[in-house]
This record gives structure tokens, C-alpha cells and sequence, in this order.
């Protein structure tokens, strides 16, 4: 038995769920596209796990510290972040990732961006990317709610792959939902 | 009516076409890029616009003096660079454009590398990006006169509305010959 | 007659083959990657080379340290890596590429990563790249075997033109395994 597999008998898997929005946080709208995260890993997932979930507005200062507080005190093994990829200078969601991971991913930018590319021409505008903090993978998602499910699927195969690598958690999906890939 | 569409009403759009050759810029031979940048724009849009036409040698700081340039003082809302993104030593358009930018869009050269493969297999060499100074969206485009059009066509559906994030300018196309996309 | 063709008739052309892995460099395994690259390149080149081939742990500075070597010591046209482009914390060998160029082609690691995708969904995890070091173009291959031959193939059309823009090498292959482009 692998020690990421016996983790999993004494802890839930925790995956956070930060939503980077301005008007969210204001209460202007509902946070339909965290909703929509949990949602979708809920379909995938059947390992046990719960969700830590954050909102926090546009600011970069803010976003670093929910992704280190979700990564180290919380202790997520994956965190997920919806909106503040655009080009808009309020955008700044792959800024303070980037800020406090020590690898970047760019791969899952570029499948993402590919799988947006043939629903909509400005999928190029997204700067989503996804990168390493310790035994944490996070991944930006754009904040449309309709790329929330486009997104994950492109790139979710590979997500539990990435998390034996890092040693973070072994999360197993419903395969006739979500078939992951573990070479 | 929307402050963008207002100042359409007052001001004319600028655009930026920065050509970057050190051969061009010493007369060896004519710019012929540069000129199928305006040529491809006038045909794309219907918005009343003007062009803003600079030739500099492949030297860093002659590019990025130009790139703020016309940004800051001509306040163009787009700037089209051509040449300088190849491996060669002389080649430093990607890192002026870089130096010069507040957020890098790499959506933008993902896109054009991958239309460009269709033709070439040496579209892997190009390192041309994207990326935002202020109001003003910078692009850069290889130096080849026949890329031009391929370049600008696969991505020019996302320029306007990635304009209207940064609150640049209010364009509009022909759509029989360039249909933009607004979500 | 070109200066790089005559470089030809007086000096072989020398790749760098170097092989990042913790396990191989202890002799718990034998660098099956290392080798596959050099019999691919046997097959695709009809120049005269020669290959300096170094074993190195997942180390950064040792594979800086090779990286280095190889290009100004021996004088490389072309290096040629294979492990640590992964997310695991001992996966440095994007690191350590970026840390001796001056210049970095991401469209290489976007085109490996994309041919990759149509065999595994986990070619989003490869962190691979390439960049310029003086003359000498490095590329960085994944550890597996397997996705040696699909990377080289994928990428070489545009090595030797690569080469010739840096002025490295006059690299010409066998036409029936592998056609170049020169544009």
C-alpha cells in the first residue's frame, strides 16, 4: 500500500474552492461558477473529500493569502480558483498565483485555452495557468460559469496524476463521469 | 451609450504599426509588412481610424522607446509589432514588448504558432507574444509578409472585445470580411 | 558557399545528449531515454556528428553545470535533455534550462505537450521548453522512452533552421526519416 493511499484512510482529501471576484464579494450577484466547481467535482469524484471554499474580491494581496492559507493551513490538496484571468487591470488571479507557487504548469493554460478556443474566439484573452505550492496544486479557471465545466473536463484526467506526484492526496473518480490517467 | 462608443465620437482611434528590422530601418529594402498591417486593418474595420507608423532597428531600447511611445504620447489603443520574434540574436521584439507590459496575454502567440503550423513547421521558432501597457494592447506579429495576414486573421476575433476590457477604444469590422466576437 | 556550411568541412557537428535522473545517475536503472535519442538522431542525420552524452541527478545545479559545459566547452550545436520536466519536487530541468539561456522558445513546449495529448491526457503535466544559449539551441524531451520519438518527431522540422538562424550548425538529415524545413 502507497502512503498517499493510506493518507487517505485517516484524512479527507480537502480541495479549495476560491472564487477572485469583485462583485461576488460585494454581493452584487450570486457566486454561480464556485457553485458550479463544487458541483462538477462532486460528479467526478468518489473518493471522500470536502471542500474549504473562499471569496475574495480582485485584489492580489487578498488572492495570496487564501491560496496560502487554503495550501498550507488547510492543507488542500488541490485548490481551485474561478475568475480574475482577463486581461482587465483588475485581472490579477494568475499574478498572485503565480506569486506564491514554485512551479508553473503552463500545459493546463494551453489545454484550456485550446477547449475554450472552439466555443469562443476570446478564449486567447484568458491568462489562466495553474502551478505548485508545496504538496498543493492549484489551477485557475476563467469566471464565466459556462467554462467552469468545459474547463474541468479538458484538464481534470490529468489532476489526480499531478497530486501522486506531489504527494498530496490519491483521489478516485467515477469513471463513467470522469476517466482519469495514471500512466 | 457607453463612455467607449462616446469617445469614439470625439476622438479617432490610433493604431500603432511598429515594424522592427534592422534592414528595413537602414533601406535596404521596403517594409513590406508593415504595410500589409494597414492594408489587412483597413480592410478589417469600419470604425473611423488612423495609423501610426514607426520603423526601428532590432535594438531593445529603440523598440520599447517606440512601444511607450506610442502608447503613452500617441495613446494608441492597439499596437502591431512585426519582426524580431525569431531565435536569432538580433531578435528582442518579445522582450521589449515584454519590458514594456503590465500583463502578457500568451493566449495570443499559442494561436498564432498553431495557425502558423499549419503552414510551417518553423512556426514553433517564433516567440511572439501579447501583452497590455496601460489602454493599449500590444501584439506582436512575425516579419514574414505572407504570416501577416494568417496572424491577424486567427486572432483579430478577440481584439476589440479584449479593447473593451482595458477601456481602449470602441471597434467595430466588416463583418463579411473580419467577424469580432463580444460574449 | 555559407560560413556554416564551411564550419562543416572542417568540424563535426557535436550534440549534447544529457540525461537528468536521480535513479539512472545511481545505476538503478540503465538511461534508456539517452540512448533512444541517440539512435533517433543516428537515424535522422546524414551530417557527420558526434554525441557528448552526460548523466546527471535531478539536481539543479548540476545540470546547469552539464548545460553549460556542453554548450561552451565542447561546443554543442544542439542539446538535447530527457527527465525532470515533471511537477515532483525533484523536476528541475526546465529550471535549470531557463537559468543558461538568454532566450526561450516556449512553442517547443507547446508542440510537444500538444502531440503528446493525442497519446496521454497527463502530457499537461510536462513543464518541457527550449531556449538559445549563445549557439546552441537546448531542448528539453520527458524521461519516458516512449515519448522520445514522438517529441523528436514532432519538433526536429524546424531544428536545423533553428541552427542556421544561430549560427550553430548546417545540420541535413535523411529526407525518407525526416524532413526539415528551411524556409
Amino acid at each position: 500500500m502507497k502512503t498517499s493511499e493510506m493518507k487517505v484512510g485517516v484524512t479527507i482529501a480537502k480541495i479549495g474552492i476560491l472564487t477572485c471576484s469583485d462583485r461576488a464579494s460585494q454581493g452584487v450577484y450570486e457566486d454561480i461558477s464556485g457553485q458550479a466547481i463544487i458541483a462538477t467535482l462532486k460528479e467526478y469524484l468518489v473518493t471522500d473529500w470536502e471542500a474549504a471554499y473562499r471569496l475574495v474580491p480582485d485584489d492580489q494581496a487578498s488572492i495570496e493569502g487564501a491560496l496560502r492559507q487554503l495550501a498550507d493551513d488547510e492543507g488542500c490538496c488541490l485548490i481551485v480558483t474561478t475568475g480574475g484571468t482577463g486581461p482587465a487591470p483588475r485581472d490579477v488571479t494568475p499574478e498572485a498565483t503565480e506569486a506564491v507557487c514554485e512551479k508553473m504548469l503552463p500545459g493546463f493554460g494551453e489545454q484550456m485555452r485550446s477547449v475554450s478556443l472552439q466555443y469562443v474566439p476570446t478564449a486567447i484573452l484568458s491568462r489562466q495557468t495553474a502551478g505548485i505550492r508545496g504538496r498543493t496544486l492549484i489551477i485557475n479557471l476563467p469566471g464565466k460559469p459556462k467554462s467552469i465545466r468545459q474547463c474541468l473536463d479538458a484538464i481534470f484526467p490529468a489532476v489526480p496524476y499531478c497530486l501522486d506526484l506531489i504527494d498530496a492526496a490519491y483521489l478516485e473518480t467515477d469513471a463513467s463521469v470522469m476517466k482519469v490517467f495514471r500512466p
